[in-house]
């Protein structure tokens, strides 16, 4: 490629906004050219991210995705819920592909966005064309795309830690129970005393208990696994949607995600069928490392990487088997599979700027 | 009461241990005369833990259970499983009452302890009178005894968060995944790379996946529970003991457990009937705080304090309860129960010593 | 005494003063009549502060002084700068005694408060009966007063470790430095991003470099220490005040203030003198532990508690003593030095409610 | 360059070796051909550190450095202080370039690293030889020399903070104060007490006070600039060595060097001075990034990375300066600084595989 991807981000000073900026500086073929804020316009990126210092001392521009999409090859949309699907226009994806990291456009069915998000839809003529990004499941739709949702944390840390098991029948998808926890960077950097340091530290919480967002993202995406990409099974009889439990907690560290997966396993399924299965998924993944039975995740072990750790546990004592996946929120689970899906629809490597060792300690 | 209780701990310099010395010495009516160690012999007690410099500056003692008995009323040991089975007499129990922090007679059945410990036990013969120290689920067996299993961390949070549900059959108990989150002092004082500072900062990991040695431990409360307390029930046919999931996690706080719990209710069981068994079981007990349906409980509100906090979600979607419970693994997990039994089988007000509000922040 | 002390706060939602809440919690001779807040006003206190549930589920009052002045024996007033200075009148005074947290009475020059606080002074009046309220130092003064200035966290700290040698000129005062470090409850519970969890923590920064409002209070204290007490000293020639450096420091932790103090030895002072010096202040204060030379303070050692810990060393390379000093910064550094000033102002042992063991860990 | 450099690592398993490794892995001009271990050997380096799964699967090998020497092009020793100086041989050197992270080169006066180290030196006579790896300072030696003495953590942020200032002779060095707070991977990998997680967390200590190792090393350095590089002026007869104090602090993270620095002004000197002093010195140096008057580092804006950030105030009331540097004590401070080092050994470019953004949060 002789020229670098020219890359916009709109929502540049929220926390994955900053990831990205700090991601796309060392890809070797894409460079920030816009640095959009609502709050900071005019002052240099770097005072508001002390880090960038170096890096990024140009000044924060506004939030107007118009302007830019003149500029960018791509824009990257950090964003809250609603502001994508507000000032998405085919004019915008005419000009420039738009990788939303917001949840805009992850769920296909309008309705269920509305009742979970409590937002209505203002651009429900773009969820057709949408791609959910998940890299691993869906690559050869995310090349092809011009709009692209890039999936949530929680979301692709659950969904790629069951999605073979639920493909492939392994498990009981009605007993299936998502115990996860996130480090507080995915609270975002909103001003509010709930996350002050001394309310988060010391302690860990449920929250968003039976009615979490994530929750019917992750059961669209496993419904479809489970229906071989039949989405129209969904609707019919005895195609009933999948209904999990999920549970996210606040845990006392900056970074991180831990799926602990719980479910029934399908008769005559054991440990080795299971470790097959996974290695056939995912076994040439550049970003999934497979721990194998009895392997631990952990999420030191992928604190700034694109990493996905998998590990599992069979108890034969009550038939059920133990799914523990890890990754960084803030990038596999945001910034880093954006860059990803970048690559993907630019025709990179799909490693070009990620395969990089985790940080530790 | 005329005289305070001389009160000896073996294995002080434990965490365990230590927090006991501390709520003993403001404790109107007991009194620590023995700090009993194996590493610090003769070494001030404020030298080894420096919190207790003007409390506790006499030497440590060695760890003679049988000197010790001479000159106390009640010896808490705060020692590894099995110490004191192998320990333990007649005659010690003939001259003082015994309060045992291990695992050594908690387990009714000894081949049980054996298979999950990878320990023979050498007294069974103690096993039969020792009661399990539960105080709001047997306390009147603790009243009478001179030989008490005080519950571990973790099965305190489990077993009491489930407890009226099961006994009342509100859940089906083999849907029972309990998914529990611990401060690192539950991991001991020892010097383990695996628990130094920068290993344990900054992640989450699970631990002791489908076999932790607190799951036969709160399977057979539970059992006991769920058919009423007619041990035999369990061997009969159709009396098949409750088999659980628990999944621990390591937490980088120092203190604290929080219980994640779930479970298919029963036919017809609802939020307001839930609510209504709780209010019956723990209503009016001084160390419960019911949150209610949809009270969720963290970890920070119980702090340093001999309360459980317990809130629940019913999800309708699912059929499921989720039960959280959260209390502070070295008081209400450990040594505040140890006191709370101590006044039982002393006689003594329930609350004395104990009754004071969490520390936050 | 026949009844309880009647006490109100005002900010009782803040973090000192739900500290003090939690402390008269539990003292024997007084009682919360009178939360009150600002922002929470007929909210349960408990469900601003969970860990208060059950012992404080009272809604909160405004901020009416007055009104509280009519039902209380004491008021605290845990309140930004220049609150009590804008309400307090006579008639208050007359009514009760008020125990200030904030800074308006601390400093006797008017001149400096509005320097250093950019603030008028609403009640210069006032500033000539009130009492600094540093209990060790001022314990006389402090028993017949209604208007007691509580110090702050970092001045009490600070102060205490380095009087007893500028009192006895073991050191030069003009060479005085004073690094502190502070755990996060020192920042308040406003809802600020540089405070929230993921930009406090893994991080060490200073803040208020060579213009932090505490300088000016140690320095006159100390000022009057050298001194001896003859304040006019400090406007005459050769009287020149004390001037110092002053660096505080934000620590990712909750609770906690060390201050590491450097100064030169005058001539023939030696470490014997200085652990003589220090014996002879404070060997029989309750709540000052003294390390001796070569003993360190470590904030663990004081959390929960209201000791001030000291140790020093002598460097004789350079010439310099080391001093450090450790305390709560909740407790020592704000609302148990209160409470140990209403101890004093009432009458009561110095102690009541306040002699209990530090938490650890 | 044709080939890629080869790196054995002595040490590879504590912190220091694991950051070598990791920066290594991405370094377009190096490789990694040796784990070396006393602990592991033959175990699979990623199970020791599992964020280097699917970088670095092979076994460990032992600490043998001279069969190493046949392979390598440099070694990187990170090892116990007195390793290096027991095996290092002129064979070694002839063979290959070594990168010391021990202190055994860094002090030319071998009766002071034998007085500060309680060690005796094995290898005195490569002293004379070895170049003191301040990449800022020594830039020019570094590039010729075969064997490298590579600063330490504290020393690295100390000197370089103050470097310019003493070597204009714009402080005076008897005046000189270092109180550094360091993250925790500084105490190393070893399983001690003192450094597990409940210990560390929640508490901030001083150490060393007065007499830790990197005292001299700082003083030796400052010396060095004080006296404009005249090694002899520094034992005649006014040419007294610099002297300072330094403590260096505990904090409850992993990573991160903070050095607040104190000194008396000389005559004249003002900001305006201080702020060109510095900009002359480092205004071009790509790791050294230059706050200016009031600008305040924080460890987190350089975590990950290997930048030193360096600002000051000037205090007009007590005529002294405020120096404080940052810097991530695993990079600057260790490995980053060694692979610095390295790139200039070899003629490389010198930012080569270091020119990343820090990672926040």
């Amino acid at each position: 490629m002789d020229q670098k991807i020219k890359a916009g981000i709109i929502g540049a000073t929220g926390y994955a906004g900053q990831e990205l900026a700090r991601l796309l500086y060392t890809h070797p073929q894409a460079e920030v050219i816009w640095y959009g804020s609502r709050s900071y316009v005019d002052q240099p990126y770097s005072k508001v991210y002390g880090n960038m210092k170096a890096f990024a001392d140009q000044p924060c521009r506004d939030d107007d995705i118009a302007a830019l999409a003149e500029e960018a090859d791509v824009i990257f949309t950090a964003t809250p819920q609603g502001y994508l699907a507000g000032v998405l226009t085919e004019d915008i994806l005419s000009k420039c592909k738009v990788i939303d990291l917001s949840a805009d456009f992850r769920l296909k069915d309008v309705s269920v966005y509305e009742k979970w998000y409590k937002l209505e839809h203002k651009s429900p003529q773009f969820l057709e064309e949408a791609v959910y990004g998940l890299c691993e499941v869906n690559r050869e739709q995310i090349r092809g795309t011009r709009l692209l949702a890039n999936p949530g944390c929680f979301t692709t840390c659950s969904i790629e830690s069951l999605y073979p098991l639920v493909k492939e029948h392994a498990i009981d998808p009605d007993t299936i129970i998502v115990d996860a926890k996130s480090g507080t960077s995915g609270a975002g950097r909103g001003a509010k005393v709930q996350n002050l340091f001394c309310e988060v530290n010391e302690s860990i919480k449920p929250y968003g208990v039976t009615n979490h967002r994530h929750t019917p993202e992750i059961e669209e995406q496993l419904g479809y696994a489970y229906h071989a990409g039949d989405k129209e099974a969904l609707s019919k009889p005895g195609g009933s949607p999948i209904l999990i439990n999920f549970t996210p907690h606040l845990v006392p560290m900056n970074r991180g995600i831990l799926a602990t997966c719980y479910a029934k396993l399908e008769q005559g399924v054991d440990a080795s069928w299971i470790a097959e299965i996974y290695q056939n998924y995912y076994g040439n993944e550049p970003f999934i490392r497979l721990l194998g039975e009895g392997g631990i995740p952990e999420t030191r072990w992928v604190e700034g990487s694109n990493f996905l750790d998998i590990g599992f546990v069979v108890d034969e004592r009550t038939g059920r088997v133990v799914v523990m996946g890890a990754l960084d929120n803030m990038v596999k689970g945001a910034a880093g599979q954006a860059v990803q899906n970048m690559n993907l629809m630019f025709g990179l490597e799909e490693t070009e700027g990620l395969l990089f060792p985790p940080v530790f300690p």
